[in-house]
């Protein structure tokens, strides 16, 4: 029983080696390469591993790119802090999303994602899905405490005012059209959170 | 003299008839063909060019996209309307982007032209410099009417504004995270404008 066991479980820990190697081969060649030359080719030569090795788990770069993403964010749906300032916890979550996304090591691997979501569908569906919807919930759950106290203008939409917040940072990164810094993610909340608060 | 000037406006004319060709294949594909799939040598093919000529021109494949996205937009700096309605105005401005950026062409094209943003600071450059700037301020001058006229708060940014209107339609279009329909157009002016609003 001992010996069926270990022989059971040998390839299930050589492939668990394998995932890992995959993943982290492509975190370390998002920083280091140009993503145009981010080949399942050169992950699979730095990972160790065959390009075949790649295809039995995953169906295309985006993929792997997807879960090397999943892997680091751990998921991203922590709850935003509720100090029961409703302006402070939203500027708090929105200056620390601008640091991150300006970060270089997030910056290459949200380029790289973005440029997957922008031409592979089942990439864009795994992304809204999975990292998406629980980074916009655990912004509502904040927005929906303050409605539920009354602070919050009766019609207003709270998924509207969730990317009314998240969507001019996202924009601001995608076009580099400005500083994303402490200042504008605060004239962010200032004018989201005016046009939502009753 | 006559003789001359032929010959030296012959070779003009062949390059001016070469360069339309690249852009008209360049949108075509575009349209047909999956963004990976669209190379230089794919490009010089249906144009009936040699690829040396594109390069010759454009220094990279996200040039000549850039140049086609150019050629077709007419520069995108149209004037906003001014009815003396601010609300409807906005309204009308973001209920149409809304709708072309949804239109299919129109969909792959700005795909395309985001995928080499991401990936190409040059491309990101003329992009900012020769399209979203004056796109920005066209909208920017709406808002400037209304704030000569005492109509938004003293205290109002009126980039951040800008970006606060186009940001969650530009978010939601990339990230397919809902419709991009009229009632999400006027629920973002609603709430940009209440917090601008005097």
């Amino acid at each position: 029983m001992p010996e069926r066991e270990s022989v059971s479980r040998a390839p299930r820990r050589r492939s668990e080696r394998a995932r890992t190697a995959v993943l982290d081969a492509t975190a370390a060649l998002i920083e280091e390469v140009p993503y145009a030359r981010l080949t399942v080719e050169a992950i699979a030569a730095r990972a160790g591993v065959g390009k075949q090795t790649i295809y039995r788990w995953w169906p295309s770069r985006g993929a792997v790119v997807f879960d090397a993403l999943l892997e680091r964010s751990g998921g991203g749906d922590a709850a935003l802090p509720d100090t029961g300032d409703l302006r402070a916890d939203l500027s708090s979550f929105l200056r620390a999303s601008a640091r991150e996304m300006t970060a270089p090591s997030t910056d290459a691997f949200l380029r790289a994602v973005t440029v997957e979501i922008l031409q592979d569908e089942a990439v864009a569906l795994q992304y809204r899905q999975r990292l998406l919807t629980p980074q916009r919930a655990a912004v509502r759950q904040r927005l929906a405490t303050a409605y539920d106290a009354g602070l919050l203008r009766d019609d207003v939409d709270l998924d509207v005012l969730v990317e009314c917040l998240v969507g001019p940072v996202a924009g601001r990164w995608l076009l580099g059209s400005g500083a994303l810094d402490d200042a504008y993610a605060d004239a962010v909340v200032d004018v989201a959170l005016r046009g939502a608060i009753r």
